[in-house]
């Protein structure tokens, strides 16, 4: 079965993903937004720790209405941009698409099922150190898993076939229950999205001191306390395996470090809010997420202000 | 009875209410450091929202074993120079001296009573927003209160006297229990040093963010829950008190705030540390408190670094 692949959102993640597919022949279309331009002329250069490849032409688009009909749709857009999903989304789908959200944070498939009733929907969560460093161009630092994870569906045909066209890519991915991807995920990126922005920071200084790593144990703590009582597994075992993780990782700017930066929206409605709500909901509180969610309130308030 | 008063550390504290005292005449002997020189030839200027005034000529020492003894001892160095004390203090100390610890923080007179088993010790808590600015001058900005508690043991007619003096003197003094001291204050400096701190703000920037009041008022609530359980009584009104304080006064650097300006040393240990070991020992936890601890323990290892 040949899929035909939409990328909404060219850029770290998708970018690479999508390379990935495109290089080993599968049928990729990527939606570009600052540097369609660039990519449309020179294509894709992925410089990666497995190796550097470049695509010197690929299916770049600058909007959905000028793509085609997709099998299946990665979304890797910042969550800061969802609600534009509702007019970008359409043209991409026929009766069968699956979409899955490449996104970090929760409540990400809750609010598009709002958006599109009748979606076949995944979420996808990318264990990966990359980020776009200029146009066309994604560097790849380190790890690489996506998971995916149907939402209030059954997995069918198709999202065997993604799985088996990333093992033909290269790209490590396999399917899990959904109750276990989102809040696995936020164990690391709620310490460390936050952190590193709020004390101005990389994933090595913060790891270098000791405060800082007491206080990340502790962040994770909560974390992995809220996703059991919200219906996640996660064993205790996963607070030091992501400090141990991230000691061994490369200094890393997380993506929410990289909007501070540029002083471009950060991610805090769905990586901290949502996940802050959905913990109350389900009885637990989470009072050093909070505390980090209103610093990083205070400081996108101080760039972004009018 | 006329106190020969000790100012030990002569900076926005000891500075004001020492020439103060000297301004209506009192003994007022004062210990500088960085400035010495310049006070000793141009005495201290003092910038006051209650009056400026001038003292062309004052008691200047660089040392306390140039100084003479005295009755009253105002320590108003930074907490984190205590250690110094045991050294320092000795040649002020006649039989019966009164030592005011001018200081923020948990703790200070307990350390003290370690070093100086048989002293006369008192707090002194100093609601007050004031700076030095440049040598010699003070600017003091708005409030100005002084509570004196003494500690383990009975105001006697010395203390009757301070009060007087003070009086006298245009500064609104009183004299509390101990356990409603040291507490009382953190109420304000817990949230507001170490927050103008990580943020990089002041306090009426805070005032005007949303999350950041919302967070100050957490903050505000697990200290006086922990200063309750500690002995102190404050009610939950000093909450809301706190904030419309905070709301009305002028925009203010905090003294931690102006240590790391400065890239000085900050007090965490006496205000945040003591303040979470004292509350813990009382079966209270502080884990706001402990996030602001370890952010700023983070932000000093920066620019303290060897």
């Amino acid at each position: 079965m040949n899929l035909r692949y939409g990328i909404v959102g060219t850029g770290a993640i998708g970018g690479f993903y999508g390379a990935k597919l495109a290089r080993a022949g599968k049928d990729v279309h990527f939606l570009l937004h600052s540097d369609f331009e660039f990519v449309r002329e020179h294509g894709l250069d992925i410089r990666s720790v497995n190796g550097d490849f470049v695509l010197p032409k690929v299916n770049a688009y600058s909007s959905t209405a000028d793509m085609p009909k997709c099998d299946v749709v990665f979304v890797c857009l910042k969550t800061t941009n969802n609600e534009k999903l509702r007019e970008m989304l359409p043209p991409l789908l026929h009766e069968n698409t699956w979409v899955v959200m490449i996104q970090n944070g929760i409540g990400v498939e809750a609010r598009m099922r709002e958006m599109f009733p009748q979606l076949r929907l995944a979420s996808g969560t990318a264990f990966i150190c990359s980020g776009k460093t200029s146009p066309g161009r994604i560097d790849h630092q380190d790890l690489g898993l996506l998971q995916i994870a149907p939402f209030e569906i059954e997995a069918d045909e198709i999202i065997t076939q993604v799985l088996a066209d990333c093992a033909e890519s290269g790209i490590t991915a396999r399917q899990i229950d959904y109750r276990n991807a989102r809040w696995r995920k936020c164990v690391w990126n709620i310490p460390f999205n936050g952190l590193t922005v709020v004390m101005n920071t990389s994933t090595e200084a913060l790891m270098q001191s000791p405060a800082m790593v007491s206080l990340v144990r502790d962040i994770c703590r909560e974390v992995v306390s809220a996703a059991n009582k919200c219906g996640c597994s996660v064993p205790e075992k996963a607070i030091e395996d992501t400090i141990e993780l991230t000691r061994n990782m490369v200094a890393y700017s997380p993506s929410m470090k990289l909007d501070f930066d540029f002083r471009r929206p950060m991610e805090i409605q769905y990586l901290y809010t949502n996940a802050i709500a959905e913990a109350e909901a389900h009885g637990a509180s989470m009072p050093l997420t909070r505390m980090l969610e209103e610093q990083l309130r205070f400081v996108e308030a101080q760039y972004l202000k009018p």
